[in-house]
């Protein structure tokens, strides 16, 4: 799966949480449409007057999720940039969300100002296998974080006790892997 | 609306996200079910391997977010607590909602550690009727902020520029409010 594959199924889903941090260094999260993928940068807007563009301008790290029908979850962790030519950018998405124009008609598109997301680590699951299966990518210049586990050959005992716990099954034996 | 009944919609949306701070001070989020509501509280759980678990136990102050297929969303913002008998929340999660069985087998369940929300602050939105209706309510101890906008009467000019502006029509004369 490439960076912008896994970018379109945020796209393809309507309800995307994205959450940020506020002036206390509290978490705060709402539901916003994504408006466009191109070329690996995701694109969002919100209006000047909302507390959400206060915490971006602030802190711009953020972290997104989504989850689409078929149980496929994204999640995003990275960066929003305020893009510099504002006009552009909402006329842009507009075109491309005519439903926008119900919302904001006419000239009031302009309260709202649009980020992109290009930087960060974007992460796959697929909850509707069993087992899932997870992937994760960089986006831009970011580099996916190692997190989860290791067997540390060093100090393995070749027990199994590891192979036997796991609900997911995803301990194999070397050479009986999936 | 109550509290309760508020708490009952994130119960029936499958995909919540649960937004929370880690170690840099920066937003995660990922989506995660709702197991109970009971008594004005949300209860969920993690396993103690994830950087969620780290998280919460560091940074208790949570905020979660999910929309039903009627396009009604909630919003809370609040702080978990850590429950005390583990063993018994982890039980009464698992009986109400046995399809966690499948995925924790036997005693794998204990992995889990049960949290739940009792104070913050919780907001509906009602974004399927146009305009929009939005109803904030406190959650136990905890008090609604008022955030957006006021109508200062002392220094209103009555040119109503405002409620034509508004492209939601939130903006009425006092008297033909709806």
């Amino acid at each position: 799966m490439t960076s912008q594959q896994c970018l379109q199924i945020l796209r393809t889903v309507k309800d995307v949480a994205f959450a940020s941090v506020d002036a206390q260094g509290d978490p705060q999260v709402r539901i916003i449409d994504v408006m466009l993928i191109e070329e690996d940068r995701l694109y969002f807007c919100t209006a000047r007057g909302k507390d959400f563009y206060q915490q971006l301008i602030a802190h711009p790290r953020i972290a997104i999720v989504g989850m689409n029908k078929d149980f496929q979850m994204v999640r995003l962790s990275g960066e929003a940039s305020h893009l510099d030519d504002q006009k552009y950018w909402i006329d842009r998405i507009f075109a491309e969300n005519p439903s926008m124009c119900d919302v904001y008609p006419g000239d009031s598109r302009h309260i709202l100002e649009a980020f992109c997301i290009n930087t960060g680590e974007l992460s796959f699951f697929d909850l509707g296998r069993s087992p899932i299966e997870r992937e994760q990518l960089p986006l831009g210049d970011g580099t996916p974080s190692l997190n989860g586990f290791v067997i540390q050959d060093a100090h393995c005992l070749h027990c199994g006790l590891c192979r036997e716990r796991c609900p997911m099954q995803a301990i194999k034996k070397r050479g009986e892997e999936r």
